[in-house]
């Protein structure tokens, strides 16, 4: 089964990015050929800064090898280390209708709030439709929010395969679990844009901080508290075995605990769940040269496969040699 | 000076694109850094059908170098043969205005007409950005109504440069003459939607044909006529030397001559003036190897200097090698 995943590097992935999606397409590594890339192709609609891009891709190879995505399981690769999809993005676009594109949520959203939009917003749909079937992709993780892009990667190799013979495979979404309840240090689901996150690789000190800011009620010390309408016991789940939440779950309902504790031991699971990730990070960022073979290594395998699918679909419109 | 010239490979060139651009392009390739291309990634947007584009790929490189483009002197290649230039029309996309391209003709007009347009149509004044600016060019040779493009070129270098510090070569258009009179067979301007055109390499028996159905008024052989509001004479102009043009303007003035006989001097001196390009097409035809060399060394030609400006846009925005 051919999985594909594309990984923004906005910078500091935080907890609901990994309990809500990078832990979940990391596990479907297993698959012979799963292929993940980082979308700095993508980040270039956004992010105008070329150190703060140059910094974020960097990040984000670190980021995913340090959480668990394993070379010799899967690729990893850079976007733009293969042109080939943006070969394939200009077959594409001449074949995409408009409109597909304006009901686009991002776009449309942008518009509809009167800011001026750039060609790259209004056009991304179709390169992420070329990241996906440049590798005969067969199925996709996606969030519940990406499935309308799917829906027009499906219709644009729909259109194109109808046009010029059979060409693309069409892809499946592999929606993402969704049910984990990650809130942010205000009790919100976390998220960048409410700026609530706590971010996976913080130093101690930060990650202590953060913890210590998330809000809780004002229930004195020795009264009972309720475990299931607390951010920090919802957070403490996602780290602790069953006994521990029922030990702590326990200590909530009897009083006599104040939440510094419950934050405490919430600290103390959560750098335990990542103690491996950070020793792995530490050790990666001492060792650039291995990270960069890994990903050019990536990029060969990637760019074999993408080579092939282009090719056949410069043959399907008459790009081919001629003569 | 670094020159470039874009071909459409629109199938059968005539004598109206000949006189109008063909003659003024090639006579730029005495510079030492000429570039002709042909357009096939832009022809994609409006041929859908595989075999004929293929065909008039293979017929654009038979037509220029019949026409006297040489390979010595210029670089020929086809666009699709320098995948580069979408990768950096990726890279111009993201920071291209939306209403750069909603205000382009082409699409415009499309649009008032009610006509559904498909994202090709809509992006290429991006693609064609990157076409001139990807080899650094400083002149671009451009019919009237192709200025508004190489505005929009200029605009999205200027922003680009902007954003991302001085990475390309502003370039400039050279106006090609269009004061040559070039009738069709109906005295309107010859024109392939007007359905009136004279192709280049017509057989002669089709050749002839298309000459008699030039209209002309119904003067009597006997009565005299004015040359100087004839097509048939327009177009003699265009091969005759001046003592031929004297000598039948003459006979125009005189009367006793038919259209017909003026039109048989046509046929004469468009055969003559073509003659040598008609025997080097008719070679070419035998050589397809020697003609997929010409463009195989021009693509590989292109594509050293391509890689170098692309990657020069690739480090100024942040998307070069990081670790």
């Amino acid at each position: 089964m051919k999985v594909l995943s594309g990984i923004q590097p906005t910078g500091l992935p935080h907890w609901g990015n990994y309990f809500g999606a990078i832990q979940q397409y990391i596990a479907l590594q297993g698959n012979e050929q799963a292929f993940y890339f980082i979308a700095d192709l993508h980040a270039l609609t956004t992010i105008r800064d070329s150190a703060t891009l140059a910094q974020n891709s960097a990040d984000a190879a670190l980021d995913l090898l340090a959480l668990g995505l394993e070379p010799e399981k899967a690729t990893l690769f850079r976007q733009s280390d293969v042109p080939e999809v943006t070969e394939l993005t200009w077959l594409l676009l001449t074949i995409t209708q408009m409109h597909l594109l304006e009901k686009c949520v991002s776009y449309k959203d942008k518009k509809e709030r009167g800011i001026a939009a750039d060609a790259g917003l209004f056009t991304y749909p179709v390169l992420m439709a070329s990241d996906i079937l440049i590798y005969d992709s067969e199925v996709v993780p996606v969030g519940a929010d990406q499935i309308q892009h799917l829906e027009v990667t499906r219709d644009i190799a729909k259109r194109f395969n109808s046009l010029f013979g059979e060409t693309f495979v069409l892809p499946a979404p592999h929606v993402l679990d969704s049910s984990a309840k990650v809130p942010g240090t205000d009790g919100e689901k976390m998220s960048k844009s409410y700026n609530n996150t706590i971010p996976i690789f913080e130093t101690p000190k930060r990650l202590k901080k953060l913890i210590n800011r998330i809000r809780t009620d004002s229930t004195p010390v020795e009264d009972p508290k309720d475990p299931d309408r607390c951010a920090v016991f919802d957070l403490y789940r996602l780290f602790a075995s069953p006994e521990e939440q029922t030990q702590l779950a326990d200590r909530y309902r009897e009083g006599g605990m104040g939440y510094g504790d419950a934050k405490g031991l919430l600290y103390e699971s959560a750098m335990e769940y990542f103690a491996a990730a950070f020793e792995r990070r530490d050790d990666l960022k001492k060792r650039p040269d291995d990270v960069k073979d890994i990903l050019k290594s990536g990029a060969a395998t990637a760019r074999a496969r993408a080579r092939e699918v282009v090719d056949r679909a410069k043959h399907a419109c008459g790009l081919s040699c001629f003569l």
